[in-house]
C-alpha cells in the first residue's frame, strides 16, 4: 500500500478521478499480456500532461515507490507487470497527435496514441510510417517506443528505433529532457534518443515523440508460396535475398500454425503445406512487378509447389490479416500460449527452425512456429497449461535451449518482443558479463533509486510470478 | 611525460616499435583537421589487437592517463586533439575487413579500414554502403563510427549510426563489450551499440564493427539545377520532398562557393548561378528517370533558370566530385577555413541561409554556404585566418549566433561533425541542463576516472587552444 502521504501528494496533482486504488482496479493491472506473470500494483495514475508526470515522479523519487509506465499492456515479456507494486501510469489521457509535418516529414504524437491510428492518419495524407507490430490494432505508440517494438515490415524497413526522430522523457529524478528534433543528422551529444527507445520504461517516461515518416508507396503485390519441406522454404528467402532483392515482408509458417490459422480465419490457407512462405513487395508498381516475379521464380526454384499471387488489394489484405491473427488463433487451442523471438541471422534460419523442432521434440511439447524470416525473427509457440506445473517446467527447459541454440548461432534471446521479466534470466547468455555490467552502471547512474519499472531486464534471484498481495484479498 | 612505468607497460604490450614519444612524433599528433586546437600528447601506440588495446586501457586507468582514439583524424570538431596529453591510440595494424556476408548483408571490418576502400570492396559484390562523409578517401570507418559521420546520401539513407548492427569495444575499464550482431532485429537490452555511435571516443574504444549493407541501386542520375535566387532554391528543396520524393542526394552550393569550387575543379559550374542544387536520384532504372523528370519539373516551377541533366556517367561524377571538392577548394582561399555544421529542419533551411549571410554581414565576415539541403544540414564556412585575432574573435561570435539561431528554428549546433572540444561550450544550447546532467551521469558511470578522450563533448572552463607543452620543445 502507499503511504498516506504519498497517496495525497499523487491526488494533489492529478485529482480523486485519476487515482485508482481499489482491488478491482488494482487487479485489472496486476497483468500484462504475458502469461505466468501478475503482481498487484499500489496504486493506477492516469496524468493529464508532462509537468504533472514530472511531478508524480518527483514524489515516487523520494518516497522510492516503484512507476511501471504502461501503454496496452500487449507486451509478451511481463515489461509492464508491476512486479515490485508501486504505481502503475496510464496515457489514456495522452493521446493525441499533436502534429502530422508534411514538409518534414514527421509526426509529432503523445505516447497514448493507438499505433493503428497514427499509421490510419499519415496513411490519409499519402505518408508511411512502417512498424507494424502484431498488436498495432491496440497498441499505444508509447508503449511501442519503450519495447522498440518490431513487426513484418521489419526486413526492408526496420523498427520502431529506426523512426524516433526525438522525444520528451521525464527521467527518474523527475526532470524533462528533450531529446533530438525534425532533423535527418544530429549528433549534439550521446544519442539518448536510442538509449530511452527500447529501455522498456527502466530509464523514463516517454511522453512525447517525434517520428519520422516515409512517401506511402505507390504500388504493393502480396504472394503465398508454398512448400513441400520446411528447408526449401529457408533456403528460398536466403536466396530470396542473396539476389538482392528486399521484400517488404517476408513472413514464415508452419504447417501447424498453417492449420490453426486457417480453421481460425478461413481465406483459404493451403493445410497441406509443409511450409509457408508469405511475401509481400511494395514501391513503384514496375519494381514490384519485377520483384514479385523474380521471387515467384526463387521460389520455384526452390522447390515451391506453388506460387500465388493475390489478384485483388482485399485478397492480399485478408492473407496479411490472417498471418497477423497467428497468435489469437494459436491462443484457441490450449489455455496457455507461450510465444518466444529468438532471432538469429537469416542465414541460419533452416537451421533454427530444425532446432526449434527438435527442442520440442525432446521436451514432448506442441509447438507452431511462425515469424518474419527474412529477419530471421521465428516465433515458436508453445501450446500448454500454466496449470500444469511439469509440463510448464518442460516449457521453460526447452526456451532455455532455444535461447541457448539462437545465441550459439549468432543470434540474440528477443528480436523484437523485450526482455522484460520473462527473459531477464536469459540476458546474460547475449550480453555477457561486460554487457550485463554496463547495463547496470547506466541504470543505477540515471535511476539509482531504482523505482523506474524494476525487475525488468535485470535478471534478480527472486522472481515473482503469480503473486497477489494477500492484503488486498 | 608518461611515468617510466607507464611507458614499460605499454611497451611490453605493443612491442618498442610500435610506441612513439619523440617530439616530430608527438607534434604529428598534436592536432587533427580542425584549426585552431592543438595540444600535445604523451605518447602514440598502435597495438595490433582487441587483447592489446584491453591490457592499454586496464594500465591506463590505473595510472590515470587519458587516451584518445584516432583514427585518420579528419574530424573538424577536434575530437581527436589530445588536449589533456596521454596515449593516442592508432588503428593502423587492425586495418582487415574480416568477412562481407552475402546472405546476410553485413561487413565486418577492423577500425582502421578506409571508408573507401569498405565502399569499394561492398560495390564490387553489387552491395551497397551509403554513409559518405566528405572525407570518405582517408577517413577510417572507426572514426565514423564514433563520429556516427553523415555525407551527402543522409536525406534518402541515414548517417552512419543507421548501419552498426554489432560492436565490438574495450570499455574505460579494460573490459570486452559485444553488441548486437548479424541481426535485422535485437531489444536483447539497451542500445549499447548506439550509445557508443557518436560518443566521439569518450565512452569506450570500437575494436570491430559489423555493418549492414543494401543491394547496390541499379541506376543512378544526376541534375544541376541553377537558381537566380537563393530562396527559390531553398523552397524547390522543399517542394521536392513535399512531393513525396526522397532524392538520395540533394545538395546546396551557394554562388561564393560554386565559384570558389569551380576554379578549383574545373568542370564547367555555371559561376553565374546564385545558388546551385546538385540532385541525385538512384534506385530502378525506371523510377530514377520518373524522378528526375519530376524533380525538374519542381525546380523549373520555383525558377530555377537552368536544369542540366548529367548525360554519362563521368560527367555525372565529375559533378559529385566536384562538390565532395568544396572544403579543399575553400581552404585555398584564406589560411584558415572554419566550417560548421548546424543543422535545421528542412522546411527551415531558406530562413537558415538568410540568418547565416545576416550574421556574417553584421560581422563583416567573408562567407561561403554548401551543404546537404535535403536534411538541412549547412556548412557555413568562415574564411579566415588564425593570425588575426580580433577577426577570430569574430568568427566565434558568428558562429555562436549562428547555433543560436539554428536551435530556435528547432534545429541543433551540430548535424554530422560532432560535438569535440570545438562545439562542447554550446552543446547545452541544444540539449539543456537535462540533457547535459544525464550525458555527465552516463560518462561517469562507465569512465569514473575520465580517462577516454577527456576534454571533448564536456565543456569546460579551462578550454586549451593551440598548447604546446614547452617541457617537450
Amino acid at each position: 500500500m502507499l503511504p498516506d502521504e504519498v497517496k495525497e501528494q499523487i491526488i494533489e496533482i492529478v485529482g480523486e478521478q485519476d487515482f485508482q486504488d481499489s482491488y478491482t482496479n488494482k487487479l485489472v493491472y496486476s497483468y500484462d499480456a504475458t502469461p505466468q506473470f501478475q503482481a498487484m500494483p499500489d496504486a493506477i495514475v492516469a496524468p493529464h500532461n508532462t509537468e504533472q508526470i514530472a511531478q508524480i515522479v518527483k514524489v515516487c523519487n523520494r518516497f522510492k515507490i516503484p512507476i511501471v509506465p504502461r501503454g496496452s499492456g500487449t507486451n509478451l515479456s511481463a515489461g509492464t507487470t508491476p512486479l515490485e507494486g508501486g504505481v502503475v501510469l496510464l496515457f489514456k489521457h495522452m493521446d493525441k497527435i499533436l502534429e502530422i509535418d508534411e514538409e518534414n516529414l514527421t509526426i509529432t504524437t503523445q505516447p497514448g496514441v493507438i499505433t493503428q491510428e497514427i499509421i490510419n492518419q499519415v496513411e490519409e495524407r499519402g505518408l508511411f510510417y512502417p512498424p507494424d507490430p502484431g498488436s498495432l490494432n491496440i497498441s499505444q505508440i508509447g508503449g511501442n517506443i519503450n519495447e522498440n517494438s518490431g513487426g513484418l515490415r521489419g526486413l526492408k524497413y526496420g523498427v520502431t528505433r529506426d523512426y524516433v526522430l526525438g522525444l520528451e522523457a521525464v527521467l527518474p529524478n523527475g526532470e524533462i529532457l528533450h531529446t533530438g528534433g525534425k532533423l535527418a543528422k544530429d549528433v549534439a551529444g550521446y544519442d539518448l534518443t536510442r538509449l530511452l527507445v527500447g529501455s522498456e520504461g527502466t530509464l523514463g517516461i516517454i511522453t512525447e515523440a517525434t517520428l519520422k515518416l516515409l512517401p506511402l508507396p505507390p504500388a504493393k503485390k502480396t504472394a503465398l508460396t508454398l512448400f513441400e519441406d520446411i528447408h526449401m522454404a529457408a533456403k528460398a528467402v536466403s536466396d530470396i535475398i542473396a539476389h538482392k532483392i528486399i521484400p517488404a515482408t517476408l513472413e514464415f509458417l508452419d504447417q501447424p500454425t498453417i492449420k490453426v490459422v486457417e480453421e481460425f480465419s478461413k481465406v483459404g490457407l493451403p493445410t497441406h503445406a509443409k511450409a509457408v512462405l508469405l511475401i509481400e513487395q511494395d514501391g513503384d508498381s514496375h519494381k514490384v512487378e519485377q520483384d514479385i516475379k523474380s521471387i515467384s521464380t526463387i521460389c520455384k526454384q526452390n522447390e515451391a509447389f506453388e506460387v500465388h499471387v493475390a489478384q485483388t488489394k482485399e485478397e492480399a489484405e485478408a492473407l496479411t490479416t490472417a498471418r497477423r491473427a497467428a497468435l489469437s488463433a494459436l491462443s484457441r487451442l490450449k489455455p496457455t500460449t507461450i510465444l518466444e523471438d529468438a532471432t538469429v541471422p537469416r542465414s541460419e534460419i533452416a537451421n533454427m527452425v530444425k532446432a526449434i523442432n527438435n527442442i520440442a521434440e525432446k521436451y514432448e511439447l506442441d509447438i507452431c512456429t511462425f515469424g518474419h524470416a527474412g529477419d530471421g525473427n521465428l516465433h515458436p509457440t508453445f501450446l500448454t497449461d500454466v496449470r500444469n506445473k511439469e509440463e510448464i517446467e518442460r516449457v521453460e527447459k526447452a526456451f532455455e535451449e532455444i535461447f541457448i541454440t539462437a545465441v550459439e548461432l549468432g543470434g540474440t534471446i528477443t528480436g523484437e518482443h523485450g526482455v522484460g521479466a520473462m527473459k531477464s534470466p536469459y540476458l546474460h547468455l547475449k550480453l555477457g558479463e561486460a554487457g550485463i555490467n554496463t547495463m547496470k552502471q547506466l541504470k543505477l547512474a540515471l535511476d539509482p533509486n531504482q523505482i523506474m519499472n524494476p525487475g525488468k531486464m535485470f535478471a534478480k534471484s527472486n522472481r515473482k510470478k503469480v503473486v497477489i498481495k494477500h492484503e488486498y484479498a
